[in-house]
């Protein structure tokens, strides 16, 4: 498998980290979403990912090239082609709960903090981009806590590590990244603070990609 | 089950199809997203839904109330317990650009229209919120035309109604409202006018819902 990758996108790191979490193997794209103008945007890329956003993870199979965008959808595609070990409860209502703490980072938080959103705050509406991410993360991880705290154990449901806290790493990198204050969230860093001690999420660490640029 | 929805939101609209197309029956509880400083907001219904949100879905089993949010979430949860007519395809390859598609339409495009959001733009920023929204959904829907041209047929994937279908319809009524041309998805409105021709599609619909305040 081959994952389009950029080391700061959360969404990527998502992949990164279930791809790990279920022990497979794929070689790392980078895609540099601010040099040349982003070259998400060079035709190229386009033919691999119309949306023009990362991740996209290529799999050959059956001598077909698939490729697959979308962070949640990967990770479905991977919890059912890949089923173990399991990153979705057993149990129909945890499932349920777990996709919609997920969710309330994939469509409730991460959209609005995206690199052409922030682009068009700045450019077009000459709006404070970090103080718009700011507000929309914190507002996000007050809910998401509100959530968890019916289910948090070591991780976000119980002791099991799960799609909600492959949702929940990355979103926390990007909290502080725009100056969130994450104070009222202790049982957040405390599973984060867990999921640090897994290689699996080591390993997934934007600031360990090939691409990385940390400060 | 008991569905708290708003007429206009996409995200409880999706959630309507979905318990139509399979069949189940359900209370409608309208809660109003804008009179009384959205309904949403009053301490009631964060106890149902700490999001604010809509939809919630409520199930009561073994005398247990279960409460989901998230459109997504909930939609997966109603395709394993109520399998049957599958929503998604069975073809692991489909069934991930079954979620691809709806995926662009859950966090890529509606998050950026949503009211809270527009509110935002609108106080915050001084922006023209209508434009804001037409241009990430045009941008979107682009995207998505693009990727639904290699599987569409009467549906987003062949002649079998699935998830995509259940994000598409909705969306274009957002964009006519927001003063979206058309024109350049005929695809698209062709899918939407199939859609149109089924009861469940029509029984969801946002004018015909109890709370609708049609134009």
């Amino acid at each position: 498998m081959k994952l389009y990758s950029y080391w700061r996108s959360s969404c990527s790191w998502r992949v990164r980290i279930a791809l790990n979490l279920k022990g497979l193997p794929y070689e790392y794209v980078p895609v540099h979403l601010v040099k040349d103008g982003g070259q998400q945007n060079s035709d190229a890329y386009r033919a691999i990912n119309p949306m023009r956003t990362v991740p996209t993870l290529e799999v050959t199979e059956g001598g077909r090239v698939h490729r697959l965008a979308q962070s949640m959808a990967i990770l479905e595609y991977l919890e059912e082609r890949h089923p173990s070990p399991a990153l979705l409860p057993a149990e129909p209502f945890l499932r349920a709960r777990c996709r919609m703490l997920s969710e309330m980072v994939n469509s409730g938080i991460q959209p609005l903090q995206n690199l052409a959103v922030l682009q068009r705050i700045k450019a077009e509406l000459k709006g404070d981009d970090k103080a718009w991410c700011a507000y929309w993360i914190d507002r996000g991880l007050a809910a998401f806590q509100e959530v968890a705290l019916e289910t948090g154990g070591t991780y976000c449901l119980g002791d099991t590590v799960s799609f909600a806290d492959v949702f929940l790493v990355p979103q926390l990198y990007g909290a502080r990244r725009f100056g969130v204050d994450l104070q009222p969230y202790p049982l957040l860093t405390r599973i984060e603070a867990a999921c640090a001690n897994l290689p699996a999420f080591q390993a997934a660490h934007a600031d360990r990609q090939p691409d990385a640029v940390p400060a």
